[in-house]
């Protein structure tokens, strides 16, 4: 298969002697040597996916906006045994994104991934109540941030000859959250943002995908399941049978960064235990 | 049939008894009395929507941003019998938005319709390249300035008992158009502020859905066709046979603003040949 | 804006010439002129859908199983001085889907549009549970005789130029209904023969879409229904203020089969209240 | 993070008690002692699939219509080492459904995963065109004989606490491949059996997901790309960089049928390299 694949192609490329030298020893460590970004990475989400990105071989810089957050998930994904530093990252602000840049590379010599997981919190409210200001800030820093932090980490993608984006967006983008207008508006618009940037970035060799989480445990998302009664109708509309925690969010990323998923770009993968979303 | 489905629900809602009187007579005229404001409305796709709902018994406000072509268009309306009056309005001021609305309820006693047709123009330019100020302004515009015009008019709504609001997304919301990333991007966020806005608004009976032009011949979008052999290599490659026109549009939003759609919404129809765009 | 139209295009195609004379005569009586063959006509939406169409202008060729289903129902359309005739039509008979082409060209001269609502009934079960035999025969008439039915028409449309196919699908489609396995996926498998037709019968003028009803109150659907307490917690669950009626699903159906929708092709209209569908 | 996880449950599921055993052994073999069934593996994306799952760990049992292409796979698999045995199977044959159960049984003790591959081949013909002979071969071999094969695994699959089903879909249930249309409309009914099925056994804690591959270079999609010029066409008209080749579906596949997917049911995931899908 792979002898008949090399006399098809004619070309040898990249990620193809990669890919022939994978093996067992290879998926052990499917992200050995890669370098990621994780934003908004200190607690549920983001932190299960940096800690299972380094599980599964990467250097890993976690980031928040607060020191403290930093310092705590860093001590503890280090006493994991695991290659991780921190640096703190307010993504809204131009000198925080390039900082979190300029860590990575004179770190590790360079950045291979990046997931982008910031969003704004408390985020609740309807389209018809919020003011213009929670708007703007809900918008600029769950999409406008995450197009300027890709700005930041392509030209070192560029330089690693390729590398994968994964943006946390929500199934809220496809059957909106109830009361959370604008944050399933800017979740919606993160999709576009998806396949927009796989189409630019192709050409760097650069694959951007999302992730649709359904509903997960998180302190982020506590209101909406924190009433025994309410995770129980909960789990009903949703015909789920459970509510999903962190980790469900952490394997798909790892793969979707990992060589494994070298054809998989400009595409949403949902994690959401069965919730309606889209076909 | 009709007698049954009165018979079945037990309770005559409004929407119903519209229905009752509904006859050729209705049709012919399916938005007489209705008052519509149309955003962007003196050239293009909304100057064509906006002539088709005088053309279906609106009262029509038209506007945009230069009051020569707020004048051209509504002399150009009145010249064909219809009932239209104009006034300046950039949607992304609020004294703007308001004059607008002030307007329409000075002059027709109310609002029945909305359609949000404005978009920053030029809209050139990739993700990777865009300015923050750019930026700022296409989503400003194309998103903001949407749930903020519906927004002012949604009290005058519910003074009516209800109302009907279109959103003029585009194709490109599903599959972006090469180059334009930061435009495609607001597209695709409009489709989730229109599913959303549904929501909201479907206690207040304001049904709110989205169009998706393909690719339409306008001042807007000529750069993309003016010339021959791209127009026609953009025809293969939509699998198209003609692009469309203006009037394309407005029929469909005529339509979606009448009594026969009282049951379609939070919906998008895209308008487009059969250009490639979902399921 | 028409003479501009004229001006760019520099081919007079005959939806063109059609489009200028559109006034508010034509728009009295859209489909006028027009042959339109409805399946499973004599009852629920396709009924409406007949009546629709005969009230726009259209001759009506009704049909369903049972001789004295068509009688009554041409009875009670004629009766409301409509232009219809009927003939018994099994969809998943050779030679009753020609009778119906043959009656149609025989009555009216050709064939301009088709509406294909044809589903066997009673439909519940399990994909699980279901033998084969019930499969096939969900399969067979829902999707099959839908191909077929429009390959019977595809002829009589070319001779006169063009025409428009319009298939009731279902929300089921995209969101399905519980403990319907078989008639769901039969629903999603139209959607996709919807888009493939449209793209070969493009060349011949003939356009396809179709309509995707929510929960509609007919005999059809009742058993979803037919308990208040169910009906509200169907409610709830859809996310809509009422259940829809047969003739919501016809104004649509209509419009899609005139000239106002000739740029429309390959699409899927959901309505169904803004129950989840779809992004 | 895990302690919390165990806490809030307050159920202890078996999902979670092998989740908690993940780590780096673990991932060395996602699949370990786990037994799948792939069908029509023998070649192409099947027989790359059973490579990665045996690879993983798992016991495959590969299988296809001919006994000596079965006798040629097993022994190429065993050449290097993986657990692989083989049988015929034509799915749509009862007796082989029930053989290729048998056989997994006996030699494994049960069934944990099914990899629904079989598809008719060649595939070519438009709708338009195709006889009800080949219509129902297209439908009886793609999507019930898919059906079917699942209904055979369950209840080994229930035995075992769980399971995990893979549909292989296409590209073409979104976006349709020219001059295919069975094929298409086969492929789209896919998406709608999975998502069923992901409905339908949740109880039963199986997980069904579809993949949906673009154009991979195999002996059954030749005819798509063999001439080279008609190769750089389709890349351009994808918009993608290369072919897939069928290696690029497997890692994924092995993914969603490890515990790190138990919370990804009735999902699909596009395998494309970026070609315009869905949003």
């Amino acid at each position: 298969m792979h002898k008949a694949g090399l006399l098809l192609g004619g070309c040898v490329r990249s990620w193809k002697s990669v890919r022939m030298a994978s093996s067992r020893v290879a998926r052990r460590d499917p992200l050995a040597n890669k370098v990621a970004l994780v934003t908004a990475s200190t607690e549920g989400i983001g932190l299960a996916i940096a800690r299972r990105l380094a599980q599964d071989g990467a250097h890993v810089v976690v980031s928040s906006r607060k020191q403290q957050n930093v310092d705590r998930a860093v001590a503890a994904l280090q006493g994991e045994g695991l290659s991780v530093t921190g640096t703190v990252c307010h993504v809204g602000k131009a000198e925080d994104r390039e900082r979190l840049v300029t860590t990575a590379v004179k770190l590790h010599g360079g950045i291979d991934i990046l997931v982008s997981n910031a969003a704004v919190n408390p985020f609740f409210g309807n389209l018809m109540d919020v003011t213009e200001e929670v708007w703007d800030k809900i918008l600029d820093i769950n999409v406008k941030a995450t197009a300027l932090m890709t700005k930041a980490v392509v030209p070192e993608m560029e330089k690693r000859g390729g590398g994968s984006v994964v943006i946390v967006a929500s199934i809220a983008a496809y059957t909106p959250f109830p009361g959370l207008g604008p944050y399933n508006v800017s979740k919606t618009a993160l999709l576009g943002l998806g396949k927009n940037l796989a189409i630019e970035l192709a050409q760097s060799n650069i694959r951007v995908n999302c992730l649709a989480p359904g509903i997960i445990k998180t302190n982020f998302s506590q209101v909406l399941w924190m009433d025994k009664a309410r995770e129980e109708s909960l789990k009903e509309a949703l015909r789920i049978r459970r509510l999903g925690e962190p980790e469900d969010c952490a394997g798909i990323v790892s793969f979707l960064c990992s060589e494994d998923a070298s054809y998989i770009t400009g595409e949403t993968v949902t994690v959401a235990g069965g919730a309606p979303s889209r076909l």
